[in-house]
């Protein structure tokens, strides 16, 4: 198996999920294998932030304001590298927007969640997907432009209200509040696809905070909720980084 | 706040354990002061091992035997150290039986498990403890010379079928198998006091695992079933790092 890094703590619940979903899967694995002793899991590395810094240092379109941001983040995708991982993960969306720039320097392969949920809609024939994230997900075209490559046609919110509504809901999931919240995701879809006047189109929990609102179905890629088909971004991208671990 | 690493993987679910518990403890901590943006938590470096590695590189009485077991231990918490963290918290009892060992060369402090649990002892007033843990554990004079300190005489379950009914059940625990286990410890801990003729005496579930049983009570320190107290050694292990990480 091959060591794992996780860049983690954006937020803390979504990195439990990661970790839970990769030492699952392994367990599974093995479990019909004739092992002796426990179960095996891989050696993992976790690098977990504290999310109040890099929220309150997010930049804007001004040059150079990400700076801060991108050495957090390249500072600790540093530090995993260091400790011998073979592959990484970010067990969250949101920093995918800025890839590039927080993995200078790196040259452990970074599992990208753009072309995990990618395949995902290939083998699903999904052909449209409405995007549900944070503001920096949401205000740049990389979770877009990493669906064009497999064919998705993908959009965010049409109206910045719905925007805010998302990023509330957001908000209370990090700190573990899942009330009601499912009920509120499904409401904002509808409204999200009445305005855009698109009958056919497929959901992405492009955040790894909001798949934790619909704990019924937490374990699974994707599923159906009052007639939208829901993709679970952590437990894809996870699955994909567990698949890349035992390879 | 102070970098908390966190040594874990032996087994990963209470690895969740620590890390879920030190986040919400910050959280909480964090909820009443005026804070902007999401509520804070500390970073957090982890290092999880592979328990199927670690459990059949366990060693016996031979001297030597060990060796092994000690540098997978010694280099994980030196990957720590070089990651920055100003304190170390073992996720697992076990290990701290050779904390001397695999602690050589570390100058970053590691929060004893068995200092957190004395100190509770003390404040709870408890005299007398069963620990239940793994075969290490129970093997060893190490927590019992650990109590001693506090003036509390524990003691392990007095017979060699009682000490392998609490490894299966721990075993199964380490998979996420909760079902039975408390009702299954409750029995357990009658047949070791009724063999010591004890009347009075407290429970450790001295063993990162076994908390994990009693999924009512796995917020709390301490908790009474069946007219015997039980100590989680994970929640008060870990409440140590947390108040150890904003001192």
């Amino acid at each position: 198996m091959k060591k794992i890094g996780i860049l983690g703590g954006i937020g803390w619940p979504s990195t439990v999920e990661y970790y839970q979903i990769i030492s699952q899967k392994c367990q599974s694995y093995y479990s019909s294998k004739n092992i002796s002793g426990p179960l095996p899991t891989p050696e993992i590395s976790i690098e977990s932030l504290n999310m109040n810094f890099s929220f309150n240092n997010r930049g804007s379109s001004e040059l150079g304001s990400w700076d801060l941001w991108d050495a957090y983040f390249n500072d600790a995708l540093k530090r995993l590298e260091n400790n011998g991982v073979d592959i990484i993960v970010i067990a969250s969306v949101t920093p995918h927007s800025r890839l590039t720039e927080i993995s200078k320097g790196i040259s452990v392969p970074i599992i990208s969640v753009y072309e995990a949920i990618g395949a995902e809609c290939k083998k699903q024939k999904i052909k449209r997907m409405l995007v549900l994230g944070t503001m920096p997900t949401m205000s740049t075209p990389a979770f877009i432009n990493g669906m064009r490559v497999f064919g998705v046609e993908a959009y965010y919110p049409p109206t910045n209200e719905l925007k805010e509504a998302v990023v509330n809901i957001i908000q209370r999931l990090y700190e573990n509040k899942t009330q009601d919240a499912a009920q509120e995701i499904n409401e904002l879809v509808l409204s999200c696809v009445s305005e855009m006047g698109f009958s056919n189109t497929a959901v992405c929990l492009g955040c790894t905070e909001l798949p934790l609102a619909f704990s019924g179905f937490s374990d699974n890629a994707s599923f159906s909720v009052e007639g939208y088909l829901y993709l679970n971004s952590t437990v894809i991208h996870a699955g994909n980084a567990f698949l890349e671990c035992i390879e």
